[in-house]
């Protein structure tokens, strides 16, 4: 059997104990699976006397990451600390300017970074490993990457975020508000204090970034302008959605166009038999279409210590096998250099909601706004009565620009009639 | 850019032309992704006058497809001739004896002959792929070996044979029985004209003896007396288990024990809110279980030319690439022992459909029947009312050994009031 590879990792919370566990738990099967032990040459955390449920005596501790990252006798530094800037950032770069291959759950880095952290690695001819940064434990950059390697990959969309999944899928079940049902999955630890990241679509669009450049070979870009996340859903739109045939999801949509590449975060009604649609709770899930293998989905635990683990190992494991694959596919200086589309680029049909005074001459006066604009109504349902109150007027539209709709709901919103609505796109997979 | 990787073809029907197409029409996206050209170095087939869309002037044409696996200028040898003997391994045996790389879409060859060819195999250096022969393009041997090589995999399930899927599917939605479905999946091609290897199992045994090789480590063993077809499975068997808040389909399962390994393929009946149980049409899933990562999904299209050459070409880029892993995740000497479970060593629920005759005193038979054998009865349900005709009786056990099981079965097919039946395990996913 070869020389053992070294692992030095750098933070030890939920993810880092995680690793550290698999590595010990599952030492002679990995051994067995690479030719090779896996040595853990080193930690890095701040505070020593926490106990995190892994043996940790004799293996060399570093207060300070960065300085283990050039400083640890380890071939591979694995990078759990997160957060796109600081520490975890110098810990890659100085890991990889020392030519040491490094491993990553950390999206934000590589959402941010990711680009010139690929250089870095490709000029000094060592792995960067990020399978973990995206739906947890679900193998998407390899099958992507290498799986559907023979295949010009045109779209990937999916639920990348498994907060707004079980919020969304625990809304619909019990009717209850986002405000309420965000409480509870704080509680339950599903969300975190701040759930601003999650719930604001901003870790969905990290992943898709991601998503993004490995499906098409293009660089990582993040791109907030066309970001949505669910705040403004409300229990009366996804029951709405249902009597319609749709299910209300947070989908991250990357689509290769002929001059631009569509990268979009955002809530969508989405057919009831659609994958996605069944795809519930904290579950992940991404759907490719190659074209040659056609539509192939991937789900699992986006999440969680144990699906976690397992991504940032397969990594470890790729390196202590020798297996080697471009950052993005194609070597750095093959990167597709088309440009993002604006969200206002989009064509599609849309789900209108709005709370609308209860009395005569209102639909009227809605769909004459949509008209001045040419969107085209394709149902119109308004259920309850309230005259004089306020009573939601749901509508869906046929195929439309982004921009004639924004044009519409603007004219809307300055009707006396409309007082509050909810939009969501609709996509039909 | 590095040299050609030289690529030889054996067998040009429907997979090896669309092999062909793949490699032809995608060839800068592939030189790019693989840091080197793949050259189509020679093909073999009988028919040289045949129009297989595809443009072969100038590629050596050898009509003996055994002598070009040995004599062609090629590293690799591409085997999409079919058939665990003849032609298919020889061509396979000698490319691999002659230190060659054998890419093969040949699910019957790998379950009979995995395992020596995979000796072959390692003793040359050489790599044995086969991920076409496994759900078409859906990369579930790479899922599986590289993707969860972290994890200890307790359990791999899924719809591996399309046509029966099909078959399924359309009884369901239609109401139509087996035959008249059959005849229609012949007429769409989704069917051979001998449908036998398709729906009395074989075909997804032999795929699960590769996945179970895969997922656990193991020796491939094909194993006939676990295997049952779906062709005594009704549309009212169908529509029973729809009412129970079930689906039918034909799964095949394999599951780590202590002391042996489960591998069987039957018609289940799963819940219908189970990963499979939305899996539908040609579609083909594999899940798998692992003891960090969960339960992770994999959902696409199991057959046809371009799925196919997808997962073959994936394979020729790792090779390309320079990408290794042992044919079974580890080295063919170190394969785990345990032996194969038999069918009769199932502990699980029953569904049973029983024709019997309409009158007084029948179920306290049946009843008494199956509690001699201590089979505990979940659910018992009697619809139709046909007096002195046969009208079905449909009961759910709870768990029940399938010796058990057997023996009341026997018993209750003595019964004069019993005319039919129809048996089907049920599986809680």
């Amino acid at each position: 059997m070869s020389a053992p590879l070294r692992v030095a990792v750098a933070g030890l919370g939920t993810v880092g104990a995680g690793t550290v566990r698999l590595l010990q738990a599952e030492a002679a099967l990995l051994a067995r699976r690479c030719g090779r032990p896996i040595a853990l040459a080193a930690v890095a955390a701040r505070d020593r006397t926490r106990d995190r449920g892994v043996a940790l005596a004799g293996v060399p501790w570093f207060d300070d990451a960065v300085a283990m990252a050039t400083e640890a006798d380890a071939e591979v530094i694995v990078e759990l600390i997160g957060g796109a800037e600081g520490v975890a950032r110098r810990v890659c770069e100085s890991a990889l300017a020392a030519g040491r291959h490094v491993v990553t759950a950390n999206k934000a880095l590589i959402a941010h970074h990711g680009t010139a952290l690929a250089e870095s690695a490709e000029t000094r001819g060592v792995t960067l490993g990020f399978e973990a940064a995206v739906t947890g434990g679900i193998p998407v950059i390899k099958g992507l990457r290498e799986g559907l390697a023979a295949n010009r990959v045109s779209e990937v969309h999916g639920i990348l975020n498994g907060t707004c999944n079980y919020i969304l899928t625990k809304m619909r079940l019990t009717g209850r508000d986002f405000d309420e049902v965000l409480s509870e999955a704080q509680a339950l630890g599903y969300a975190e204090a701040d759930p601003s990241f999650d719930v604001d679509g901003i870790d969905a669009a990290h992943k898709l970034a991601i998503l993004a450049a490995v499906a098409f070979g293009c660089p990582v870009r993040f791109a907030p302008a066309n970001v949505e996340g669910i705040r403004h859903i409300t229990a009366d739109d996804i029951a709405f959605a249902e009597d319609l045939g749709y299910r209300v999801k947070l989908l991250g949509i990357a689509r290769l166009g002929d001059q631009l590449i569509e990268q979009r975060v955002h809530p969508c009604l989405v057919p009831i038999d659609s994958p996605v649609a069944a795809v519930e709770d904290v579950f992940n899930a991404v759907i490719a279409e190659g074209d040659f293998v056609d539509r192939v989905t991937l789900v699992g635990r986006g999440a969680g210590a144990g699906p976690t683990a397992s991504a940032v190992v397969a990594d470890i494991v790729d390196i202590a096998v020798g297996r080697r694959t471009p950052t993005f596919g194609v070597p750095a200086d093959a990167l597709d250099s088309r440009a993002l589309a604006p969200l206002s680029a989009r064509v599609g049909c849309y789900y209108l909601r709005l709370m609308v005074r209860d009395e005569v001459g209102v639909l009227a006066q809605i769909a004459r706004a949509l008209a001045a604009e040419s969107v085209s109504i394709e149902q119109f349902i308004q259920r309850r009565r309230d005259p004089g109150g306020l009573v939601p007027v749901v509508l869906t539209t046929h195929a439309t620009g982004e921009e004639q709709m924004m044009r519409g709901l603007a004219t809307l919103r300055t009707l006396d009639c409309v007082n509050d609505h909810c939009l969501i796109r609709i996509e039909s997979f």
